[in-house]
């Protein structure tokens, strides 16, 4: 068991259940809600329950998927919260992925102005990130976690024990923010990444653990995303568009999966525009469609992604906002470039 | 022009308009949404626009009265913030009464996880109240604020100009908070206060700031409410759920005119439980019957009032929390009744 102290919290990751059978203890909650989805209800929870001792938990079942992280779903939990009579000195475990993490934060942050609330994130992409930085929230008006806030829970508890029945597909999503962290700020885990020819076969301890770093080190340093937090944005603007017009079609993006494609996109801007070396960007570029199938972005289907583009968060004064990368491990934020250059990326991703 | 500087903003009363055009030519926001009701719009708007130079406005126009303190309400604010393009870089100015205040000030906060705004609080209640101290949200499920945040404002800009044209009804509603700070913490305001006959011939400037003073100190003690901030809620607990039940009738009250009925009952358990003398109980229901219309509580609503008094947010562990005072200026708080004692209490009222 490692354990990773952040200023307020502490994130606890390996074998987690003395910590957080500690944590209840010497918490001495009123009431336990713990929110799951079916996966989590099924996959989940037993263990949770098998291995602590909740009294009387309040189970709350959202809707699993990006579509459904809505002010509807959070209507239906503050609702259920509600009805159980929930106070201020109840907790809120989050039991599941990025969804319910985000959303279920959000939800115990603004109930009764706020009650306590841990993450017990079980995909990779949520171990390896929207678990800690404090980012709650939900999508809105088809722009993701446009409502939400900044609050850090009170603990976070990573055990890989979840990722054993996690689909491909999942770890791959999360693997795509582990490629990330070490692109932004540590070139050594790029190296080491780069061995890895099969994510069926790792040893996820050992590599989420220096991930969480670099995501420490850079949330510590800006909690409230004024400046080089946007570093963690890389591969992100690109990204969430390509994330969000899929959304409603058949097959959509996995969040890291859409992430990957932004990586690309965005790696070849930092070619351009901030010196990334062509065969830095060619690494960046064959790792990536190593592990990740290639698809192709409609051309007719661009405008409307600059158009989303045009309406992320990180923008200010109008113009589409970038972070994009010097060199492997380090990056630069707050770069802008032209909408044309931004079609020839997504030209060079899709040949 | 009087300054009462908080830990990080200030709340300036008087004439606003220099420190008001001070603050936006200092900060340079993107843009500036502006949130009214009909009543502000009308009333308010054009002078706050005469008086500044701000440039090309967002109006948000929201429906004015308590039932539309709702997340329906956000999601029509959001939803304009977002088509009018608000980045993070933006200011919301909140001009109007409690709702805008509370629920503009929600939006604001959650609206790409937080964009700044500023409160210019317009009716004598949200002067005194609810302008200062952080607490923002809506109404959920029909218990008032029950879904909401912690969040300071960047600036409160108080101007007795708007009390001019207030209606009498809204000068009673804010006058029962200031009844209710110096019962709770200044025994000399509350001799001053006594003196009042009416409510139209007072010179608010001199009320206001050391009632605002009352709730800066506790305020400032005890941002959170975890502890002495729940000094403000004398007779909160009686006064939500009297407002509560009578929202959706015909006559609901104003919010400090459901607190005044509350104050009633509250002084009465605090003659039964935590010694405030007879006299000073008698003194209080006089005063307040003064200038408050004598209301009759049907007892056919006694049980539902105890149901919404069970669901209060201040409550723990299901028992009903109260705020009493041991005398006229001091108050005590995390009191607890059994269900008798309160029926007793709403009896003392009527009679």
């Amino acid at each position: 068991m490692r354990k990773i102290d952040l200023k307020d919290y502490s994130i606890f990751v390996g074998d987690i259940w003395n910590d957080l059978n500690a944590f209840l203890k010497e918490k001495k909650y009123s009431r336990i809600v713990i929110i799951v989805d079916k996966n989590t209800k099924k996959q989940c929870l037993p263990k949770l329950l098998d291995k602590t001792n909740i009294d009387k938990p309040i189970l709350i079942k959202t809707k699993s998927g990006e579509l459904n992280k809505s002010i509807k779903s959070c209507n239906k939990i503050w609702k259920e919260m509600m009805d159980e009579g929930i106070d201020r000195n109840g907790l809120c475990i989050n039991l599941g992925g990025g969804v319910i993490g985000d959303m279920g934060g959000f939800c115990a942050a603004t109930f009764k102005r706020g009650i306590d609330f841990i993450q017990i994130p079980t995909t990779l992409l949520s171990q390896v990130d929207s678990s800690i930085g404090g980012k709650l929230g939900v999508d809105f008006a088809d722009v993701k976690n446009s409502v939400g806030l900044f609050k850090n829970p009170k603990a976070v508890f990573i055990d890989p024990c979840w990722l054993e029945s996690l689909p491909y597909r999942q770890l791959r999503s999360g693997f795509g923010e582990i490629i990330k962290h070490s692109l932004i700020d540590d070139s050594k885990q790029w190296k080491e990444l780069s061995q890895i020819k099969d994510l069926k076969k790792v040893d996820w301890s050992s590599i989420l653990v220096p991930s969480l770093m670099v995501k420490k080190r850079i949330v510590e340093a800006d909690p409230f995303e004024d400046n080089v937090r946007k570093a963690l944005n890389f591969g992100h603007t690109v990204g969430h568009a390509v994330e969000s017009h899929a959304l409603h079609s058949d097959q959509p993006y996995l969040h890291g999966e859409a992430i990957a494609i932004g990586m690309i996109c965005e790696a070849y801007l930092s070619a351009k525009i901030t010196g990334l070396p062509d065969s830095e960007l060619k690494n960046i570029k064959d790792f990536i469609n190593f592990h990740y199938d290639k698809n192709h972005l409609k051309e007719d289907s661009f405008p409307f992604l600059i158009h989303l583009m045009t309406k992320d968060k990180k923008n200010e004064r109008s113009e589409i906002n970038f972070t994009m990368l010097t060199e492997i491990g380090k990056a630069t934020i707050n770069q802008t470039c032209n909408h044309d250059l931004i079609l020839e990326s997504l030209d060079y991703f899709n040949n």
